[in-house]
């Protein structure tokens, strides 16, 4: 008999009333066959005033041995900025080697954009996820003085850029549109921007099929907004992609249905599924965060666990019920739907219930 | 009597005909007793096939004399990425130290915007020019080869920060809202990030007046397509600024709308001042380039040369002419604007008159 034994890291503010959702949503769509074990991790904002930890070891450790993990939100006002976000969530992402940040926008029908013209959203953003200026490389010199100097180093590999690329070039192959763009700023960072455009180019030579492009990330954000319907998948570096990704959230119905995948498609590790928005402390503990978010990375790790047929059942499930009831949640960002006429948890109540049926 | 000794580089592309009618228009709105002596400078992508050249020492030196430097656009297909970016226009910012890149964002009336709703856009980046990502620091090893690593390190000094910050300030304290919003990522690059928010925070005590927000540079996004109303001015790094200056542009009109600065206020340098937007190769010499860009990249040129009274007047000319002939050309990224109804020169004569009347 089949089983999933999943971690759960709720995190801090919403997170832990929206990955409530996605867990029942997930207990819905399940086969009765399959047995989902699960093992919820206390880390974030919490645990380290508690006790100033952040990952440890142990628990790195034995979120090893699971098949996936699911996370909520992580990050809080009362804690440095950088702390939890380097200490947690991108220690997580490295130490698992996510390499690929999976993050498909598509608007649903029924959903709000600050688009005028409702265009024809339906692409996914590869966003490389263990390089680029997310390394932590840099530091500072002479720190809080007025001759302070601060760095950051962008690392960039032929083998984390080949490996990126070559995913991406797949998953274009397998979409009707076989389109692929790569977005860099190869004009200004010439050292990884020639990286990046070389490996590209020599990688589209193995895939004549797939119909290739290239933008400047300023200019791909003025298509973003002006012809999004052009995109089919991009790929694109660490630091792009969550810029680029936000945005296209927020053009696709908001950061209230955003979902994304930190992937290690060797299966090495565990790979990890967590909503783009974040903890949304404003709005945390009052039914008011929306879990669609939650509920289509739960479809995400579904697809990933290889059970495509109740991924499929939860994003047909989403669908139907923006085309239904339209007007979503604002969103964390509140950046998203319309009137806030469902509380969080009838959100998670109405796709169980499709899921299910 | 007054004068102004002005260099001029076309530069590639577009950057020809649209800086004749940022001429046009300067000719036509300057008093009788200004007098204005131009030297054309041949720089860019020709220059560099002919003789290799991007920006001799010698020209360099003849450029510092003029008073101010009014740019058309840089770049070429034909040319190998970052050559002429690099070894011309990033050069002459530098060289120049233009710490300031001021990058307005107006919604005209009559407008096309890809947003519904029409929202209120009337805001001010302040862009860093001459550190972050943009200096070129890095390079790049076993290039080539599988093995090759590629490295860009974002450059940051307390010197260069505060500088920026004290201008966005002072100019955030002469608008009427009064506000001025912090974009970084310092969540993610902590030693860059802590430098910028904590010279903010400091600068931001002298200025009490001035009501101050900090956004990731993510979320940022978000907030220029759905709240764009929000901003006031924002002062950010380099490659943040680039990013969020050209989808301001996309939201208010297009990138044939959209002006910009390369200001050094200590005036030990010339200031340039050119459009946001590129050479635009696929439309060169057709007299479809829209030069409204270039005209409103001339009024910050006077404004910064002293002459307010003939600044505001050009910017009044344009808001007249888009409130009554709308639609624009599309502009060179095609992103703007709507039905192309007059040629470049068409509307360089409309604004021409405008602002003699
Ligand atoms: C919280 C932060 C570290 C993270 C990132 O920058 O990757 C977030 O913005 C995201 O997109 O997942
Ligand atoms: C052409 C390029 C080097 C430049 C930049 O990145 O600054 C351009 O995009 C701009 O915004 O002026």
């Amino acid at each position: 008999s089949r089983s999933i034994d999943l971690a759960v890291i709720p995190g801090d503010g919403i997170g832990q009333e929206v990955v409530a959702q996605g867990l029942k949503v997930l207990n819905a769509v399940l086969p009765q066959d399959v047995k989902l074990e699960t093992k919820e991790y206390d880390l974030g904002a919490q645990r380290w005033h508690r006790t100033g930890d952040t990952l440890p070891d142990a628990e790195l450790e034995a979120l090893k041995g699971h098949d996936a993990i699911l996370l909520g939100a992580i990050g809080d006002p009362s804690v440095p900025s950088g702390v939890l976000e380097r200490g947690l969530l991108l220690k997580l992402r490295f130490a698992f080697d996510h390499f690929i940040n999976l993050r498909p926008s598509k608007l649903f029908p029924n959903t709000a954009t600050p688009l005028a013209g409702r265009p024809d959203i339906d692409f996914v953003v590869v966003r490389e996820g263990t390089e680029g200026p997310y390394t932590g490389n840099g530091g500072s010199l002479r720190t809080g003085t007025p001759a302070e100097v601060a760095t950051e180093v962008s690392v960039n590999t032929a083998y984390g850029v080949e490996r990126v690329v070559r995913d991406a070039f797949e998953r274009a192959a397998a979409r009707p549109r076989k389109k692929l763009t790569l977005v860099h700023k190869n004009n200004v960072l010439v050292y990884a921007g020639h990286l990046w455009k070389n490996t590209f180019d020599r990688v589209a030579a193995e895939y004549p099929q797939v119909s290739t492009d290239y933008l400047h990330v300023d200019a791909a954000t003025i298509f973003f907004v002006t012809q999004p319907e052009r995109f089919d998948v991009i790929v694109t570096d660490n630091l792009f992609g969550d810029i680029l990704t936000d945005l296209a959230a927020a053009v696709t119905g908001g950061i209230g249905l955003a979902a994304s995948g930190n992937v290690n498609p060797t299966g090495a590790f565990p790979s990890m599924f967590e909503p783009v928005h974040g903890s949304a402390p404003d709005i945390a503990g009052q039914g008011k965060a929306d879990p669609t978010a939650t509920v289509l990375s739960v479809a995400l790790l579904l697809r990933h666990l290889g059970y495509e047929t109740e991924a499929a059942r939860i994003e047909d499930a989403v669908s139907a019920d923006l085309a239904e009831r339209g007007g979503h949640l604002p969103g964390p960002a509140g950046s998203g739907g319309g009137a806030a006429t469902r509380t969080t948890d009838e959100i998670g109540d109405a796709l169980a219930v499709r899921v299910a049926s």
